[in-house]
């Protein structure tokens, strides 16, 4: 059985499942940054993954950037699976602008943590949600 | 035509060519870690490349992560696909280890920048390429 890590669902918003990952919005809101999680037992590296999940997951990354690119026109997309603080498989796909508060450094750890006032971050997932709902999301 | 960014160029070492990418090493003894380079011309993000290069990178990716498991046993990989500061497509894929000198951090900016001593880094690229080569380097 799949179960969230309990540090990755304290950290994030649900927005939306497609086929293989639960899709999740970090709550910080310096950055829109997305994690996919495949919902899979007992994943850590992508190597952990079959052949057909790669290519699924690989998918799914292209219709997390491309809903970013849609709302909010980042300038670079920042895309890493890391898992040395929380080991079960989630890739960050990040919408970085080069006047954003840490370009061109990484996101991790580059600002002190801040948190979506409140509602604030549940109004923006399902903003994000409806944008995985809408055809062009799932376009070749 | 593909010209591989002369950033890239500069700091790292060539350990092979796959269908897709270029694989490199980069000049920095603290981690081993490769960088794959789709060889096509004007690609900044994943979502540049057609389905079906994506699925090939999502391949090679997976074949360097095989290869820096069976040579270096690491505790964990790290992969991502940045680019703020060169922006031509490029896949890291790093092994970490738990007593490595930036863990749990990611490694960009962590150390002040340190190159191989004279040889050593064409030495572990040859290395690395005849491990690309063996057979289970490319199992489903």
């Amino acid at each position: 059985m799949f179960t969230l890590d309990s540090r990755l669902a304290e950290d994030t918003f649900p927005v939306t499942r497609l086929a293989l990952c639960e899709v999740r919005l970090m709550d910080e809101p310096s950055w829109p940054w997305l994690i996919l999680v495949p919902a899979l037992p007992d994943i850590r590296e992508i190597t952990d993954l079959g052949q057909d999940d790669r290519t699924r997951l690989m998918e799914e990354i292209i219709q997390a950037e491309r809903v970013l690119q849609r709302l909010y026109a980042p300038d670079k997309l920042n895309v890493a699976a890391l898992g040395n603080m929380v080991p079960q498989l989630h890739v960050h796909v990040i919408a970085r602008r080069t006047d954003d508060p840490a370009w061109p450094r990484p996101v991790w750890g580059a600002l002190p943590r801040s948190r979506h006032p409140a509602g604030r971050g549940q109004a923006e997932a399902a903003r994000i949600a409806a944008a995985f709902a809408e055809p062009a999301a799932a376009d070749g």
